[in-house]
């Protein structure tokens, strides 16, 4: 078997220790260096490493990186690796939206490096033929991945009421905020609260869940989404409410979700009557699915993920499994 | 300044506990009696009272009782408080429903004493006039409160298009269930997850929410409701999410809850873009609630109470201030 | 009654936001302003105030301030207070030890200024009549004023083994490590978590525990004192392990601490064989204390109060009670 | 690689629930059942196994049974497989005492089999020659494995002051507390809180810390044990103060410390300096361990595990492994 040799920068933030902990028992990964930039010289957990500076490293080193950056430097340090002629697992937003333009307005900055757009969008479930042996992925946010889990067999399907708004109610964990200290984030501001946050159609992820469900279904409405900061450390859920139209019935849809997921190992269908909760997903590296009728053309869909796995490390690590070739679940499960 | 003597059915469970220490504080009750079946004997918190058992207690001694029973049992006390000529406030669910049939449907047995309805619904900022000097009123629900609350300008000014239905993700801290120990409510089944149940409208909330909606605006939608069990102890959200007819733009929302809330004491109308937050309302005796416009026909109401207060409790002691035609505030703010 | 005017440095903190909200709720004082850096303009929670800068007052304008700020900035605060003639509370660590020589130990920095040495120890219980009447008290820090009152019977009594060391085990909800964000205090790194900190004899707060305790009995032995960061977001307890000398057993040390704290409105002492706990305390103003024998010269004390209230804001407002000579518990219970 | 069969009692417990996520695990164990009395039917987490009722399973399938029982039920049980034949892991309290008049003492009922005692201690760490390939082992409770590791250098080199009382001031998570609904383990109870309990010497963990201790030094003096609910759901922190006489330093402890732990793969003692917090060893098989220095004479030590791994499931499983002569980290790293 193959050794692939791989390096990650950002190493220190919640995501990238996960990726670090999860490429460790990597069976066909060799980790290489983690970098970061608060705790260089301080033991890689889990690994045998100690982080580095970015400035420190040579990407000639290794056949893959992984970038848990903040975007804008998340692309220069991925043009780099284009020019090294090394693969490239981006999780920052940087490759994720199609044009430099709707880069600019979700993110309020020129594009760094608007050469790389467009970029394969890497939600494996939906996207996987554009995702193999491709040499850049944009690994997507972990509301869009929760979400168009969520809603994906609906938009295969058509199964929406054209034009009708999608609610998407959204709580996640505190990881997701980040490592870097704020008020947000303060223990005692978070603690016994529940706190909605960038609510409509104003967070950053609304672009790209859009514009990927719009590749689905060019005639589903706007979302409405309204996430919520939980005062757990790590795990996503979107409460997915939808109008259907006449071509499916709410009962019909757990059918078409098990059919959709039939074969995926990384998405978890449960049986009709179960509701997907929190601690389904959480430290694992799935998403995990319930979906309630409600009326004859309403329906209540609970999508789960870990937002640092599913929704960010591991999914980057099922993008590199395709990449190279290799098993998509290896390392994963 | 009357002294009104009261007695509380019920006061060791979690509204009970509540309920017990606001009517300690108020200043124009005495508080006689406090009874319980698990804890007799026990010293009633904030109080220099004992639990006693029901069977102790005279109902001749006080001039109002508050009923916080599990639902069939409170009935039964009601009635007999009713017939003693004295007042009763009721937390409990056997008197929110106006018919017995409409009851037998949501709790699935026969009404104990069919003849109490239909009862007063104690929300006083939606049905003061009928609360005002009644000797029996039904203090509602925590989730029916907090989202008729948030709906209530909305249903009043017709705004609602009709026949859609109204989307109510709702999110509860562990009180709401009750003390009486189970799996459900076990810390370690609850911490650091999140968990819906009785999703769509199988909730029995829902039938007391639609039925008071329904005398508002004949034509709204139905509602879809979906309850979270939250790992925090106590606090309520009502995520709500509309469709507007043509009546009223989503950016005229915010004026008119601010006109029909303005001389409202207990409930708070947020300036807008800030989001209420269970904090907002937590260990308060308030409703606070926050207008998102979405799209020119959509928004989004988030209504936040403490389940055990102005979800229960603070909203009985509400209650009984207009029952007996004292400042409705009285101990309260 | 005579209105008190006041003023608060500091009061976006958490012991200023708890300190703010008790005198605005204390029948005798008017809060004429409340300072702060960060928040300067927003509204001051549960008053009509907003925060200002604390270069917009005048300490001509009030009759007593309240210092809630970091150490070093507080006493040059408290000087221009005592110019001014008005009374001085203050919170900070700045004034607690007796000598310039003690603070620039346990500070590792001299002493802003050092006239204003020594100033009234503010533990009411143990030292009330040095601050009835005072112009200037120190306020204790939370971990000393738990400790301490855990420990004055014995203390008072000599009850001690002679050199033998007192062991004391910490606990302190997360708002004791102050509001300005840090990795220590990020929701991620708590949660979950229970972190011991400053162990043996290197926490700053063992200087003042010492030198007031030595003052009560020359003869006790040194503290070994270990603080852990609790993941909840107030309250503190103290876990004291002694051995007693041969003037009194194990089990009359029950009635030696009912006896001392006899009158004591903000100490109880719980009967034998209950223990106190965190919910004991939390959202009160009092010390609570529980008393359990081992060995015959051995005992576990257990001492809890709220770190934001008597372990700093509701035990700065007794101080000023005792100050103005007005009933000590004005607005404390 | 010869497989070994393996059942386990007690499946749906929460130590039962670590046992069979860590057993199917194994590289060398294949899982036959799982009983549970609560969830017979449902499928056994991590497994293709459901859980079956005890009166199902046959012991003649297997190699050796984990009993993850009440006390009193699991003794029937172990009894039942020694005469089979097969090896017995217990994780009950029923054959750690030595003697059943110990037994009776602890557990206020005479013991169900004493022709079962004395069975091996299986604390791997300090009693492994005795657990290996021994046909039943009695594994240790949480706080005993925790606090025995803490001490085991001190005791091993007769470094404790003769008769001075031993401190162990010690801090649960809740699923230490069982499974089974109580109010005790109600999330509204233990939300915000920190409650003693069984302290003193009153816990029934002390017997055979001290039985178990004494063996390693007849001169150490008693355990004064105060255990503490922590409002966590896993992990086990006991922090140990100890007086040292004169043959060795509070500052040479380390180098004893890592000396004595030096070849083993489940312990770690933490560099001079470093704390060790609840989340050095939750979900990991380890306990970690840190060492203070006070005074001269005095220490501090805080010794770490997740209770339901090193102090419960993994630690069987390092038994099991040792019984069958197989490399006793296998599964657990």
């Amino acid at each position: 078997m193959k050794r692939i040799r791989a390096g990650v920068f950002g190493g220190s933030g919640y995501a990238g220790l996960d990726l670090v902990e999860i490429l460790a028992g990597h069976p066909q990964i060799d980790l290489v260096f983690a970098t970061s930039n608060s705790y260089v010289g301080e033991p890689a957990p889990g690994t045998d490493l100690y982080f580095v500076s970015p400035a420190e490293v040579s990407l000639a080193d290794v056949a893959v990186i992984f970038l848990a950056l903040p975007h804008k430097a998340s692309a220069v340090v991925a043009k780099r690796g284009v020019e090294t002629g090394i693969k490239v697992v981006d999780l920052s937003a940087d490759l994720r939206l199609d044009t430099p333009e709707a880069y600019a307005r979700s993110y309020d900055t020129p594009h760094p490096h608007p050469e790389l757009l467009p970029t394969p969008y890497g939600l494996p479930e939906i996207n996987r033929a554009r995702i193999r042996h491709a040499d850049i992925v944009a690994t997507p946010g972990c509301y869009p991945t929760t979400a168009l889990l969520g809603l994906y067999p609906l938009l295969r399907f058509a199964a929406l009421e054209r034009g009708v708004p999608i609610i998407v109610d959204a709580k996640s964990g505190v990881t997701g905020a980040g490592r870097k200290p704020s008020l947000t984030t303060h223990f005692a501001e978070v603690y016994g609260n529940l706190i909605p946050y960038k609510t409509g159609r104003s967070h950053r992820h609304v672009g790209e869940l859009e514009q990927e469900a719009h590749k689905l279904d060019g005639d589903m409405g706007p979302v409405i989404f309204c996430p919520h900061l939980l005062p757990v450390d790590r795990g996503l859920m979107a409460s997915i409410y939808v109008q259907l139209n006449d071509s499916m019935a709410s009962d019909e849809l757990h059918d078409a979700y098990a059919e959709v997921f039939a074969g995926e190992a990384l998405v978890d269908v449960l049986p009709p009557g179960e509701q997907s909760t929190l601690k389904h997903a959480v430290k694992t590296n799935k998403c995990v699915i319930s979906i309630t009728p409600v009326l004859e053309r309403y329906a209540h869909i609970t999508s789960v993920t870990d937002n640092l796995r599913k929704g960010a490390a591991s999914q980057a690590v099922q993008n590199m499994n395709l990449m190279f070739g290799v098993d998509e679940t290896l390392g994963l499960i």
